[in-house]
């Protein structure tokens, strides 16, 4: 007899910026109670008003019920936990939400990154900090205002479980937002860390105005980065074939509301990132990325050559001209992975 | 003992249009003497009065020595072929080129595309109509002005013989032109003509402002459909993962400066495909691949949702709203090639 699938009555979502938002409503729109908690007294105010979130979502209305509170132990409590904090504030809200979740939870990776400090995955960071959580990540090519205004959408929701992939799945999807299960969790989250890297490469291309067609050598160059690192980490090879590995590159790379590839276009066209820092530009996650994905592929002896370049612009040891001749005078050799 | 490689002195590019006169410009960057033939004695005549290509390429001049002619056989007399007519003109072409070509020559296939009427691929009508040939072929991310102006492109140089493909890399590299040898010829030809039928796919939704989002997660479901073409074909995986897959299929999904791209924004915006002939808009070679592709996929039975679609939109058989409907509403599974 085939076990039932899980269903999830109440979905909480830990973190209230623009993606957090989005999929709040995304749960309330699948028809569950979506319990959203942000730290941001004003932003929960605003959302329990009815008046959406004007900080992170200007202009999109809340159309859905969405509940947002400022007390963690009210959203831990939910049937299924989304976390959508930034990458390297993971780790300290996993500490405060160990107390409050309960054994065998099923909880989603939102954020994509490696931890900077310890060189870890999202996951081995829940591992470590919410044993008795459930792990699942969800990805894909998906801005959070397209997903805020209906517009369709897919993901893909990896859990080693896959039957639980599946639930999450069918519990998050509507007609207009379309998860699929995978079981590669690991491949899951390779591929949407290391893209954000490259879309800061690709930005640079674009700002330095070296031209579409370098813009996309350099991603397929940086694609074979990508699939070198997840082989390693024994990925499966299809998982970067789909939504969350080439379609979320395609889309970080290739729109400016993308904030990584905002980021590298004004590096491209001659800031220093340190110049960007002082005026009040936010450090785009892949920035945090590039150096400690450098750090591994050194350890466990992976060509990462665009990675490592966009790790020293980040960290102010590369010029641009450099980092441009260092990509584009590769000698000429057989192409292969 | 190693053999020398094969050097080419004289490369003979046959089609004056935008692609032919700007890998003219690389072969004589390279040093060699580039014959570049064309039908348009207009054309002709302003190559070789050192004013460029005005129709194809405006506002680009030639700084290097392009040698024009409406003569074939002078073009045919080159080390080195490189075919640049579109693919629909190719088998008509090599039948005039098939006296005139030497035993042995070297013929780099440049169009991309399907044979309409036959479901042919590139090489095999070259091989049918001018067996005499050494067969290649040059494809990946590379807009024909960003290749005139120099700006840095990198393609992928593929044949059967790799020495034969490490030759012409060689012989067509240039500091801002670097090509990469690869065997398999197949593959490279595959991604070629199949992107752009994905191209249309993808500007129709550009076209009918579904997101980028949208955008993006059609374009890794359509590269699932290419990759299951490619390996009913036996081409090898890994090239759909480089230059002339991943990377040309970024390219002409990502830019207005894309035929087959624009074409594709015209239907989503709501323009019939007759109204577009009509109007004097050139049919996109994606919208001649298309139904080729789909006849191919159902007698090799194999899955191509998308490319069944944009067949049946430049078919007129099927209307946009519709289109998107099928493709977007498809049930929730497990994510897969």
């Amino acid at each position: 007899m085939r076990a039932a699938m899980e269903r999830f009555e109440t979905i909480g979502i830990i973190g209230a910026g623009a993606w957090g938002s989005a999929l709040a409503l995304v749960a309330a729109r699948a028809g569950k109670k979506a319990i959203l908690w942000g730290r941001d007294a004003e932003t929960v105010a605003s959302v329990n008003a009815g008046t959406g979130n004007p900080r992170y979502l200007p202009g999109i209305a809340f159309k859905e019920a969405v509940s947002a509170t400022t007390d963690l132990a009210e959203a831990a409590r939910a049937n299924l936990l989304l976390l959508v904090t930034p990458a390297q504030t993971l780790r300290a809200i996993l500490r405060d939400l160990a107390p409050l979740v309960a054994e065998g939870t099923p909880v989603v990776l939102c954020a994509k990154g490696i931890e900077r400090a310890t060189g870890r995955l999202m996951s081995e960071v829940l591992a470590e900090e919410l044993p008795q959580a459930r792990p699942a990540a969800l990805s894909g090519p998906s801005f959070a205002s397209d997903v805020a205004k209906g517009l369709p959408t897919a993901v893909t929701v990896a859990s080693p479980d896959g039957a639980l992939a599946d639930a999450i799945a069918d519990g998050l999807s509507t007609p207009a937002f379309r998860p699929y299960a995978a079981t590669d969790l690991i491949g899951v989250e390779i591929g949407g860390a290391l893209k954000n890297v490259l879309a800061i490469a690709a930005g640079a291309v674009a700002g330095a105005r070296l031209g579409k067609s370098a813009e996309a050598a350099l991603i397929a160059r940086g694609f074979a980065e990508i699939r070198r690192f997840s082989r390693n980490r024994r990925a499966e090879p299809e998982t970067l074939m789909g939504l969350s590995g080439l379609g979320d590159l395609m889309l970080t790379c290739s729109s400016v509301q993308s904030r990584n590839y905002a980021f590298g276009i004004r590096i491209g066209e001659g800031a220093a990132v340190a110049d960007l820092l002082a005026e009040g530009c936010p450090l785009a996650e892949g920035a945090m990325t590039a150096p400690v994905a450098r750090d591994l592929a050194r350890v466990e002896a992976i060509d990462m050559p665009i990675t490592e370049v966009v790790a020293e612009i980040v960290e102010g040891s590369l010029a641009l001209d450099a980092a441009i001749d260092r990509l584009m005078r590769r000698p000429l050799k057989r192409e292969e992975a």
